[in-house]
């Protein structure tokens, strides 16, 4: 199947889950919910659920079963966007090509959008019934664990503590900033597929060797592109991260250098598939396309 | 036993739990753990705990068994009071007598913070290995549920749209902040007590009314404590209701006449406990004792 094809389908199908299950804007306090849609319908490639579902159809063919945590995945993300955004953290005007949540809702209905976007992740997994309780146990712990204090929150702590201090980049901090503020969510959108289709040990261990490299090479073309990238197809102002002093790769390496990593960790992240005794091809696309991406 | 007694030692406990399980500050990044562990451990009266534990002894002895669960709301609360206190919303300076968190980190720090709490309480929810799965999946369902955009984060969404508006305070409006911002996790903190200790539907549907009732009661005697309590006790500012203008029980009938109403409340909480063909009295007499708290 040609890879385009395949995001562009599965990103449709993600897309009516999350209108279908997200709370109606017709409902009291309407405001509310605008505002925990606008930034989770305002475009987003649905990189998250699309790896979930890629690596759960590895092992099983009904994908449709891990929906419910697929769109968790996207709008967990949704939620660390839209807080980053905020005037305290990184001031972003724009997101996904349109004012950022705070500029169109006021400050705290953001923070609150957000946080309501978070909880109602968790809301979402746990409701499921056509899924055995020991895998949805499972299945959330993994996602808290990467969304977390040793995650998403744990990277974009020391990302904002870094930022504007003047320090000189070290690589363990920039790599603790990679690793976990996009990394282990990256990471546990694959695990979080193989946990659903209850894939064996081993097979788990090469999808998480496989998402670990996925998820820093993603985070090195985010930097790459955040200094050479489109601002038009990447719906967000570039230069960014020079502005506010961010440890970054291109930073750290300059930018070719920077592409020759996010290479060598492409290959190594897909050495980790050939070893699975199944039908890889579809994340080994994805991966590779990711490398290649411009938005 | 002595209602007081019980409550300190409970609270001991809980103090106690919270602590082992909570990311230590000696591990980097040291100042978020810190950050974290500010708030939740600057004091507390940990009802929400204890509500918890008091529910499930209804039913079983084993009450160590919920503690996860107990942990979890009072970090749930907490997370919601660190955003509550944020400049951009109701920019309190003081929480549980100290500085509030924001004033001591930054408003950045204390937004991931709360964000990395109301994550850790799912994290610490998903991770008990004691109890069977399908009832984990019920009991994060109910305290999603409760946390998310149909409870604590909707009430506050109305709470601060409402705010400073200068519109008339109305009943179903103040109703839906009350019930939304505080009743709700009340509600959770005995209805996941009855989940956990396997409670029958009808003596979950007791306990589910009792706590909507204490919930609500809970919310009128905050409203009046802001209005006519003990500052050194309460470890807030009083009077900032009626500074922001919120919609509160003594703006729209003022201090006997919700007195009154908060009477009626905890009597009518108590009539489904006596539903219940077990030995109720200390979630009794905590809701008579929270109907005259001072603090």
């Amino acid at each position: 199947m040609n890879i385009k094809n395949y995001l562009k389908s599965k990103k449709d199908e993600i897309d009516k889950y999350l209108e279908s299950i997200m709370p109606s804007e017709n409902k009291y306090p309407s405001e509310f919910h605008k505002a925990m849609n606008y930034t989770l319908f305002a475009g987003g490639k649905r990189i998250r659920p699309i790896l979930c579902i890629a690596a759960y159809s590895i092992f099983k063919k009904d994908y449709k079963k891990c929906f419910s945590y697929a769109a968790a995945l996207e709008i967990i993300h949704t939620y660390s966007l839209i807080h980053d955004d905020l005037p305290a953290m990184d001031n972003d005007t724009v997101r996904r090509g349109k004012p950022s949540n705070h500029i169109v809702f006021g400050e705290a209905k953001a923070i609150l959008a957000a946080d309501a976007l978070l909880t109602f992740a968790f809301e979402t997994m746990s409701g499921v019934s056509n899924i055995k309780p020991k895998i949805v146990q499972k299945a959330i712990h993994n996602i808290s664990k990467a969304s977390g204090y040793s995650g998403i929150v744990g990277g974009q702590f020391v990302d904002i503590d870094k930022e504007g201090k003047n320090e000189d980049v070290d690589i363990p901090t920039l790599e603790y900033i990679h690793t976990h503020k996009t990394g282990e969510l990256l990471k546990a959108s694959v695990t979080t597929g193989a946990i659903l289709a209850d894939a064996t040990n081993k097979e788990y261990k090469h999808i998480n060797n496989f998402g670990k490299w996925l998820g820093l090479t993603f985070q090195i073309i985010d930097d790459i592109l955040d200094e050479i990238g489109d601002e038009n197809k990447l719906g967000k102002k570039i230069g960014q991260d020079s502005i506010n002093n961010k440890f970054t790769y291109p930073a750290i390496y300059g930018i070719k250098k920077s592409k020759e990593i996010a290479k060598k960790y492409t290959q190594k992240s897909i050495s980790f598939l050939e070893k699975i005794d199944k039908d890889t091809s579809i994340l080994e696309n994805i991966s590779n396309f990711l490398l290649k991406r411009t938005y």
